[in-house]
Formats: C-alpha cells, sequence, structure tokens
C-alpha cells in the first residue's frame, strides 16, 4: 500500500475520540488517559514486522529493522497540556508511523535503514512544570537530582508518579542507549503560532529552536493609602513594572524574529486603596541568534534599573530557567525544503519559538530537523487548535518524502 | 483639673497594650477585642456625671448634658483594621474623652451646651467591606438591604455578626435619633499621609473629605504562546493596562490635590509563556472638587478606549463604588485654623483624602470640621504608624480650643 495520509487524519480522530473530553485532549504523561493513548497507539503495530519497548525514561520506541543498522529516527509525543489540542505531538507521531508503513510495504519489510518512530515521554510537562523530560534522559542532558522531587498540585513527587508508571528515575541515564546508530531525527509539527497562516503557506522549514530567557523580577516601592499619599510622593512599584511591561515590546522589535513576554503581573497588596508596594512580572525572552537573545536580556535589565530608578523603586532579577538557541542541521534543511516544494508551491524557513523534543535530539549530535504544517488562528494548547484537512495530508506527504531523502542521506554519509 | 494631654497620649498607651499584639492593633470591629477596647473606654467614665449608651447601630455614646440642649458632638472610632496602629480612630476618642473632662471641670458638671463623645461603629469596615457602617446609619444613608448580607472570609453574614454583637440591622434606621440637637461635629484624625511631615506642620484644618470614583477596568485580548506569536500579531491585554497606569498619573497631576490609584493588576492566564489574554485592573480617583472628579473619570475612560484600540483590545468598566466631595463648614473651618494657630506657629488646609465619618455626619447636615496631626511617614493601616509625641499633646490641645470655640459659635447661632 503507498503512503495513505488520510489514515494519518482518521487515527488522530479516533485518538481524539477515546482520549479527550468536551474541555479537549486529556493526555497527560504519568497519567491513565496517556496510558491508553499508549495502547491505542500499541494496537495499530499489530501485523507490521516491528520491535515494540519503552526505555528507561518512559520514552515508548517502535523499530523497523533495515538493511542497514543506522537509523532514522521521527518522533513526537503522545501527551497532550490538560484541556489540549488534538494534534500537539499526537500528529508527529502518528504521521510517523504512516511514513514507517509506507518504508515496510514499499522495501517488503527491509528498508535501506533501520526506520525508528519514537514517542517521547512527557514532552510537556504540563503536570511537573518540566518539559523535555523523556527527550533529556536521551539526550544525556537530563539531572535526576533536580527533577527527583518536582511535585505536582496535589504534591505527589515526579519520582513517584514515574514510579507507578513502571519507570525509575535513577535508571533515566540508561535512555541514552537508545542513541545507538542514530543518523538522523526528523519531527514534524503543528506550528502554533500565525506566521505561516498569515503568509497563506502551508508548511515550513525549522530553522531551529530559539533560546528562552526566562526571570522572575520584582519592583519594591512603598505601600501607601491611596487617598491621603500625594502623586509626588510615591514609590509605586506598578508604574516601573507597567514601564518594563511597554519596553520589552520595543527591545523585542529590533529584531525580525524576535519576541519578549510578560505573562505574569502580580500586585502587592493588590487592593484597590493601596499603592504598590511590591509588583512581582516574569519575562520570557526568545530568538534564535545567541547574540541577539543576550542583548535583549541586557537590555531588558537596564530598562529595569533605569525606571526603578525613576520610580523611587527596587528591582532584582531571579532566573527561572534559560536554554541556549539550537540550530538544526544545514543538510537536513535543505532535503526538508526540497520535499516541501514537491508537495507545496512555495516553501518557507522559520525559527521555532516553542521548544520541541528535537531540540533535546539534536544537543545531542543527531543531525535533526523539524516540518511546521499551518495552524488555524495560531493557538495551541487549547481545544479550538487546529489545521486545515488538506494540509493535514500535505505535511504526511512532506514527512514522507523528508524521511526517503534522509535515508538517502544517511546511506551516502 | 485643667485639660491634660499627656493623659490622652497616656491611656492610648494602655489601649495599644490590651488590644494590639505583635502585628499591631487588633481592635476589628464585631470581635471581642473590639469589645475589650468599648469596655475599657467605658471603664474610663466612672466618677464623670455622663450619661452612656449604645445605640441601635452599635455607636457609643456619652453625653455631657449642658445648660442648653443642643448639643457638641467630639467623634472617633476604636475599631482598627487587622494589623493596624494605634492612633487611627483611637486617639479621636480618647482626646474628645480628655476635652469632655475639661468641660466637666472648667463648668462643675454643666458646660454651656450639652457635650456628647461618640465612638462611631465599624469606621473601617475590615471585616466586612462596608466603612463607616455605624456613621451611616447615624446620617441616614445607610441601606439595610446592601449589607445584610455581605460575607465575611469566613462566609459569616453582617447581619448574624451584628446580632452575636446585640445589633440588630433592621434597627439600623433608629440611629437617628442621635441627631437630635445636634449643632456641630468635631473629628481629630491623624492625616494618614506625608504632608504634613514634608510641610514640617503639626496640625491641618481639613477643607473635606474627596470624591472618590473606584472602578474595574477589564481589558480583553487573545491568550497566545509565548514562544510562537510574533509581537505584531499579539493582542495583549497587560500592555494595554500598562498605558493606563502610566497615563492615570499623568490625569491626576493636572490638578494640585487629586490622586489616581492603579492598585491591583490581574493577569489571565497569568503565566510566563503566555500573551496576557484578559487583565483586570482597578483604579481609584479622588479630588474634593467634583468637576475635576468628573473630569479624571472621563479621561481615564478616554485613555482606556484609545488604549484598548492600539493593542487590538477591548475594555468593559464595572463601577465598584462611588461618593461625592464633602465639604466641611466654613465657620468651623475658619475656627478650626483660629485654634491651630493658637497652639503652634502655622496654620494650614487640606483637603482629607481618606474617608472619615466626619463625611457622613456632614452628609446629615450638622455642621463638621476636622483637625489633622502630622503622620509620621505618611504610614498607617500598620504597626509602625506613629506621630510625635508633642505633636499628640499638640492636637489634643488645638482639639479643645475649637471645641471652646465651637461650643461658644453654637450658643450665637
Amino acid at each position: 500500500m503507498p503512503l495513505n495520509p488520510q489514515r494519518t487524519i482518521d487515527e488522530l480522530k479516533e485518538l481524539r475520540s477515546l482520549t479527550s473530553d468536551e474541555n479537549g485532549a486529556q493526555r497527560v504523561a504519568w497519567t491513565d488517559t496517556w496510558l491508553k493513548a499508549r495502547e491505542w497507539f500499541a494496537s495499530k503495530l499489530k501485523g507490521l514486522p516491528v520491535e515494540h519497548h519503552y526505555d528507561a525514561a518512559g520514552n515508548n520506541w517502535v523499530t523497523l529493522p533495515g538493511a542497514s543498522e543506522k537509523c532514522l529516527l521521527i518522533g513526537g509525543h503522545l501527551d497532550s497540556v490538560p484541556n489540549g489540542g488534538w494534534l500537539d505531538g499526537s500528529l508527529n507521531v502518528i504521521a510517523a508511523l504512516e511514513v514507517l508503513r509506507r518504508f515496510n510495504d514499499e522495501f517488503h519489510g527491509k528498508p535501506p535503514v533501520t526506520i525508528r518512530v519514537v514517542d517521547w515521554a512527557d514532552e510537556e510537562g504540563a503536570r511537573f512544570g518540566r518539559s523535555l523530560l523523556g527527550s533529556s534522559a536521551f539526550a544525556g542532558t537530563h539531572s535526576i537530582a533536580a527533577d527527583r522531587i518536582r511535585p505536582d498540585r496535589d504534591g505527589i513527587k515526579l519520582e513517584d508518579a514515574l514510579r507507578r508508571g513502571g519507570v525509575e528515575i535513577d535508571r533515566f541515564p540508561e535512555a541514552a542507549k537508545e542513541r545507538k546508530n542514530a543518523a538522523a531525527y526528523l519531527e514534524l509539527h503543528i506550528e502554533q503560532g500565525p506566521v505561516l497562516e498569515r503568509l497563506n503557506l502551508s508548511l515550513a522549514a525549522v530553522l531551529g529552536t530559539k533560546g528562552v530567557e526566562r526571570h522572575l523580577i520584582t519592583f519594591h516601592g512603598q505601600e501607601a493609602h491611596s487617598g491621603s499619599t500625594p502623586m509626588q510622593d510615591r514609590r509605586d512599584a506598578l508604574a516601573a513594572a507597567a514601564k518594563l511591561a511597554l519596553e520589552i515590546r520595543h527591545i523585542a522589535r529590533k529584531h525580525p524574529d524576535a519576541v519578549c513576554t510578560m505573562g505574569s503581573v502580580k500586585t502587592f497588596p493588590g487592593i484597590v486603596t493601596a499603592v504598590v508596594g511590591r509588583c512581582e512580572a516574569t519575562l520570557d525572552q526568545r530568538d534564535l541568534d545567541p547574540q541577539i537573545l543576550a542583548q535583549m536580556f541586557r537590555e531588558a535589565q537596564e530598562a529595569s534599573h533605569r525606571f526603578a530608578e525613576e520610580e523611587k523603586c527596587t528591582v532584582e532579577w531571579s532566573r527561572i530557567w534559560n536554554i541556549e538557541p539550537i540550530a538544526f542541521h544545514p543538510a537536513l534543511l535543505d532535503l526538508c525544503e526540497q520535499a516541501i516544494r514537491e508537495v507545496s508551491a512555495t516553501s518557507h524557513r522559520m525559527p521555532s519559538g516553542p521548544l520541541h523534543d528535537a531540540a533535546e535530539v539534536s544537543r545531542a549530535g543527531i543531525p535533526t530537523v523539524m516540518l511546521f504544517v499551518q495552524s488555524l488562528r495560531g493557538i495551541s494548547h487549547n481545544k479550538i487548535e487546529d489545521t486545515r484537512e488538506d494540509h493535514l495530508a500535505l505535511c504526511v506527504q512532506a514527512l514522507d518524502r523528508l524521511a526517503s531523502k534522509t535515508v538517502t542521506w544517511i546511506l551516502q554519509k
């Protein structure tokens, strides 16, 4: 049987009906619904000459052995955020399975290189606030000490939740064994942003994942009575934060792909009758160019100190998290563009703002590229997340072409 | 015995040791600690030829009958906010008692007019969010329907808390009886702001209480992924609110005594990785001039709509509360300035930003004036609230002089 993109769409809908409720997808990692999704996926392997196992970090591996031991990895994740969309993560896993089936059929069970589909464990980090969990264990960048006692909302520790799922955090490093013979990694994903829709394009080759600087910024002023404190006597912590909320937009707009976001502002005491004495704000800055990212971070810091001084406040910064920009493999990027051009009129190159498991795989030194398909309204992590069905069919075809080109590239290396 | 301001200071300290803990004053209305403060106050009346009762709204009345039935009222409140200061409210009640003692001594138990000290019930509204409760019942501006089922933090209804204190909300209108023969009302209070300290002045005559416009403003934008949403595609509700937070300061600064405060900002979903889809902000605007207040309200509304449009958001306003400016009595203001000049070098006139029971009494048509004494650092509603002891002594003297002048004025009317 040739590639059947409609089957991918049908299977996505099947998974949706099995693991969603009226609020959206509920495949949160380490929950029963997630395990149900994985069982459903395993049921789709019947009749295929594949080996199937879960590694020491809970990643889900399906291997179709080829003439060469060199492996082409194609991956995604079946886990979702709570009240999530039907495509984020699952599209990649189910499309990869379709590509594996095509290789199996075309080469009568023996493709030129080994084809492996991977369903990464806990990409979203929705429950424990630690994303890319399984792929970081695979890449060897994971810190057991940092994650072991992370609590979920109910106080259950990550370590214990994993154990209930049959995964021992102390054995995480063993997941690195799966890197053996890995020659390339491909990941298809919905864009999760509005760029392709605005450009009226269906597909894009992804340059890499942007680096992220994520900080908590606290302005300290002086709580004061809103009625009795003249304007000139105030030390208003909110005013300093408001200036920064507007300034970070100027900082970002100097660069074509950079973004800066203040996503949370908290005011203390936070009552209608008091000048804000303390204001906590979060900052998230991203760019693919490490120098631009560093410059934006520096500019935001400088601005915060200037605004604090103007408002007779003080300011302190505390890093929440950061990651460096990760550029994908140039040769695979070219192949990805060729594949896109073969199935649609125009190709496009763009960075990914969101992080993906591909970033971890690339950090492990495995040549990697991603393929984006248009998202409607740029919305994801929401039940209204959607992509046109003709675009879904197109992206499965493009992934398949990219896989074939990558197999050839692996053999030529 | 002549007036003894040191006794007022000593009694304030006595009350503090009885009704405070390490976090400050705990005389929250309708609590046991508040009742203890009132019992302590009642114990100070022993030996005085006064009538003492609580009215239908729980206001605490001490009456020294005079030669004339016309009454001079002098009042304050023994209730405090939680973790409050030692002076806010109590200074007025205890200083008024000292003035009553002086009238009693000077006129051998029969002053020219009747002198009444009032300790208003629940001025702060700390527990049920309804300030000036007792004085509004006195003034006849209180709405039983609006307050009956107000809940405290534990879900206890105002009506039930009052009943446990022996007060029936349905009998509130009977408190209006206390207005009989009321010829003037005087209230001494700490400034609760930094103006007198900055001007190096001890006392001020209060022009009136500023009117207040208090609103909840909600900006609606679009929640979006902080990584995948380009700057130009955002509808950032926080950006619109930040512009307004800065603009209200320009709006206020056009007028010498006006204040505008954004005291609370809440962001939704309020996470580091999402553009703010909804932002709720509070606005509190105050001025003594009703036209200035109306202009500031109009300008803030216009600005919010302009900023919403600029940020591709929408905005809605919902009034939390408002009160008109209340100007005190011109003749009493003159007497107040004279009294201040007799005890200190310089007088000063200023509006009150905070509301006081005096506003309700004035609304009831009773000639009213207030006297302010300097606050250190402008801080109140906090355990560090304080006033220099020489200033405390001075304000008791000024209140006493003002009371004598007012008695003469009542008799001449």
